[in-house]
């Protein structure tokens, strides 16, 4: 998606070999009128699929989850929660998810009522690294026994192996942009 | 407003003396057409203001603000970030917050430059209870030598002194529903 691929030429930035900040726009300070396109893309690239619900995780994934449920016509969007929720309850499914950012192993929660067993679930998230936390969120979508439409994230680390594994083992992803490699502070995109 | 309202009288949970479950529809599973009209609900209210962002903490908090910074014509959401995030940097505004539901003491964070001074900020969050999210927002908003243009609640229990407090010390703070109590597993709403 071209604006979000000129969103990380010029306001995102590359530290070291595989860090991507993009927290100008995309994850601390949201740039609300390119969620909100990203979210119509996403509507664009799953279009005549059937989407019951959205599925993300907290925190990061859930601006553009909304922006997308809004594109497929207002669906309502579930996300998943890390840690020890009081809230949640008991009556979950879980999921084990490693984070590639803080190095720490996070449970992430969604009460089983709110996924109806074949509901139609597609998956978004900011990013798509190492695959753990959309393998974790596609582990609770079949304990639910729902159907994976696909997966929807806004940057892609090309250089890390979740979308391939995720591709390879017949999801279908769907990345905005994809970074092929950080060098000198300066962020590679695909197709550039 | 009352269709949210509507929803906490017919979808949500009122658990002992002081719990207020609304998580169909607003803070795991979202309802993503009650999400928009509520930040339309908020626009309405602050009608008027020049509004330069939104600030807000994760998780629950983001999607009511996407939606209230897309009535506002698309002005950025910044989120306060918990706990010691890599991504944050050291360059921050802090704040010390403790949490009602889960009894702990959390440190939120916000990057300076995300916040310049002068801005006119509006703080957006699901719940007030004692207000300690919001007290910590708004010393962020001071430290940061920004304009705080008021606060916007979902669901504010009127029984707990937060909403009360703030307004005292001459914060506008718009509170879409007021919880006056829950009595045997009932939400009573004010107004009703």
């Amino acid at each position: 998606m071209e604006e979000l691929k000129e969103a990380i030429r010029t306001r995102g930035i590359g530290i070291g070999m595989d860090v991507v900040k993009v927290d100008s726009f995309l994850n601390h300070r949201i740039d609300v009128d390119l969620s909100t396109k990203m979210g119509q893309a996403f509507r664009e690239a799953f279009k005549g699929e059937d989407i019951d619900c959205i599925l993300t995780v907290e925190a990061s994934g859930i601006a553009v989850a909304i922006t997308t449920a809004q594109a497929f016509g207002n669906v309502p969007v579930i996300f998943a929660k890390k840690g020890d929720h009081k809230n949640v309850g008991s009556d979950v499914y879980t999921a084990d998810v490693f984070s590639f950012t803080h190095g720490t192993m996070n449970t992430v929660r969604v009460s089983r009522k709110y996924l109806p067993a074949g509901s139609r679930v597609l998956i978004i998230d900011d990013f798509l690294a190492n695959g753990e936390a959309i393998e974790g969120l596609r582990s609770i979508v079949e304990q639910a026994g729902c159907t994976l439409v696909g997966a929807g994230v806004c940057v892609e680390k090309g250089f890390q192996p979740g979308g391939e594994k995720l591709r390879k083992e017949g999801v279908k992803v769907v990345s905005l942009a994809i970074v092929d490699a950080i060098e000198d502070g300066h962020v590679i995109l695909r197709d550039d």
